[in-house]
């Protein structure tokens, strides 16, 4: 197989389905994700025999048990899937909102136009359900995308493109509006995200190091989500009720997400009364503490604690695991400062009853998602009210922080005359 | 000279002045923008004698007159660079706009701040009021700006930046906030556009060979401009008095800008009453018309019209010059088509009496500025109201069309709670 001029016709494809998915009704894009709402309940043997045959394979390769379990498309995880399409069906249409039209002196209207991107890549990894996320959210925001799924995935991801595909056509929309690599061949990436004539922006999910390797080699824009080391700041003046719930929630609802907290700072003046108490949580919960010596020195007296000294390297570390970096910081400045220096500025809070200091927060910490006693676990699209997200960003250009539908679109200007010229 | 630990100290130092400029109170910046305006009126002979080398050098080198003009900081362009300061102050701040704030079911209320992005590079030829323009958007929408100006420019660019200095600091800004690369090594840009970790987003100004080397190249987000084959095209039912005023405004009122009309389009049925009409305007102007075989059986009649045919290259030229290509089309089908196969997206208008093919025109046409009845010219940051422009974004990521101070801020989340925590 030819790889190069294989991508080359998806990518022809993809642009000649996004002109027809922009100007798509909004009727038809709503039918065609409650089309596919129904046959993914419906999909039944076929999609259950194309998962089997993943997860045989991944076994028979002694895939470790968890990465066997994020292939599964149990019943639960199909259900799932068919509830995403239909929350997507009932969300306004944002494509071709019209905001801010001013008159201006010259006599002309002057406003923006929310238009799709055009077409997107979405390079991703094992959980075959990002196919449908990915498909639903191309097909809601009237764009065509070019699905790249993990190879020990293909399977399940081609029998899940079959539903898309009969879903956009009983829509009448074009079956090219969301095409699936079939090969696996990894080329096929190199050549995905240097196609700037066909391709608008490619979002890639997964590990760190596949990140940073398409960025590097991308010749498209890239929405992309690094790691997530966030942080949970307890100031001076603080609820200690609220401020212990916040803590254990942002650091052990779960470990694996991403905006779960890694590094707990606590202001000189609250730590003998807080550390303690979280450090008594933390130990109930068998949560290792890396800390810097003042905490150390109070933490040391809580019974069972798991303490350790922690590196430089250890405030840079997303751990994704039962291990929080803690250190005692002089005052907001110095919070502020170790944050921006070393969040990897995806979602970082504080815990204060001081309004200028959660304002002094709120502005100066440039993280894309900034809390006010809340749990870093909050930042997410469907908490946000996005509906659903394609993507967390940790880039400043175009979108940051969660990205749905709208992170999907783009405005251009729109210009209203009557026979208006410039002078 | 080591111009790789040069351009790192200067990224490295514009890092740290984003900060403070990203905390900088509004009052400041406005300070700064007035303190900028006063030292421009009063900078007299130094500055003067500065210009005056980059001319007897340029003059030297044999340059053509009007690159030479293009250097000249004469008393008016000195006075419109301190009116554009004084324009920027005037302007409400953009940093710090909370927007959107929504109660969400959780307890929590999410919204977005708007932000500046950080550090931006600047690389732009001839043109030392660029320095003025760029330095002073940069602290507006409390940004650091790194500017690397042409070395053609570069004694007229110190002066300018001797004045930006002297501003930052009666405001109490860091003088670090605007830097001029002070080399005219080459070797300036590479590294300029490969710091992924000090600059957040490249925006060159020039031709378009430079621009697609430096997108080819950067390691960062580019905004960029590339070129501007803007349609006109007149609908079967139209206004002949404004569809001839508007034309010829699109076309002739000036034809260097980049929003210029270069390509005419006429509905077949508005071709016979139409194209003779403005054949005569174009004819007495001394506008070339190249022409398709239906166009040019009609232009034929015209007195004094210099016809020719158009090839499959000229509909994808930008001219800049008093020459157009005309197309006779079947419908708006076939218009819109062409114009998404052909335009460089930037700006098309159509001119119609018809509501139904103006808002198919506003939807179907993916260009970053759509227009009704309205002279391609239109299409800029002053005459949008964005006060001022850093540039035109032909892209469709970020920003599309005039980038103003909002194209140069972004928007980071903010989750206001009361102790909340994910269930």
């Amino acid at each position: 197989m030819d790889i190069k001029s294989y991508m080359d016709t998806l990518g022809r494809q993809a642009r000649v389905a996004s002109a027809a998915m922009a100007r798509a009704s909004t009727k038809a894009k709503n039918d065609a994700l409650s089309e596919l709402a129904g046959l993914l309940r419906a999909a039944g043997a076929p999609l259950a025999e194309a998962n089997a045959l993943d997860i045989a394979k991944a076994e028979a390769a002694g895939l470790a048990a968890p990465m066997v379990d994020r292939l599964r498309l149990t019943a639960k995880v199909v259900e799932t899937m068919a509830e995403g399409c239909e929350q997507l069906a009932a969300m306004p249409d944002p494509v071709g909102e019209i905001t801010g039209v001013k008159r201006r002196p010259s006599g002309i209207s002057v406003g923006q136009m929310r238009v799709p991107l055009g077409v997107f890549g979405m390079i991703y990894e094992s959980r075959p359900n990002v196919t449908i996320e990915a498909a639903s959210l191309a097909i809601k925001s009237g764009n065509a995308c070019i699905l790249r799924g993990g190879s020990e995935a293909i399977q399940s991801n081609l029998a899940l493109w079959t539903l898309v595909r009969q879903a956009l056509a009983t829509a009448g929309l074009p079956a090219e509006a969301v095409q699936l690599v079939e090969t696996t061949d990894r080329a096929a990436v190199g050549e995905l995200i240097t196609l700037p004539a066909y391709v608008d922006v490619i979002i890639p999910r997964g590990g760190k190091g596949l990140i940073e390797r398409i960025s590097a080699e991308a010749k498209v824009p890239v929405i992309k989500h690094l790691d997530g080391n966030c942080h949970t700041y307890v100031d001076a003046e603080f609820d200690m009720a609220k401020a212990l719930v916040v803590t254990e929630n942002a650091k052990t609802q779960k470990y694996s997400p991403c905006n779960a907290t890694e590094s707990l700072l606590v202001h000189a003046q609250a730590a003998e009364a807080f550390l303690p108490r979280i450090g008594a949580v933390f130990a109930g919960k068998g949560v290792e503490m890396r800390c810097d010596a003042a905490a150390k020195a109070i933490l040391a007296a809580v019974p069972g604690a798991n303490l350790a000294d922690a590196t430089e390297q250890d405030w840079y570390t997303e751990y994704l695991a039962p291990i929080i970096s803690v250190k005692v910081v002089a005052d907001l400045d110095e919070a502020i400062a170790h944050i921006n220096k070393y969040s990897s500025h995806h979602t970082d809070a504080i815990l204060t009853t001081n309004h200028p200091n959660a304002m002094r927060f709120l502005r100066e910490v440039d993280s894309s998602s900034v809390m006010i006693n809340a749990s870093t676990r909050f930042a997410d699209g469907f908490e946000y009210g996005l509906g659903a997200e394609i993507g967390i960003s940790t880039d400043k250009i175009h979108a940051r922080g969660p990205v749905g539908l709208e992170g999907l679109t783009s405005q251009k200007w729109v210009v209203l005359g009557d026979g208006h010229v410039r002078g």
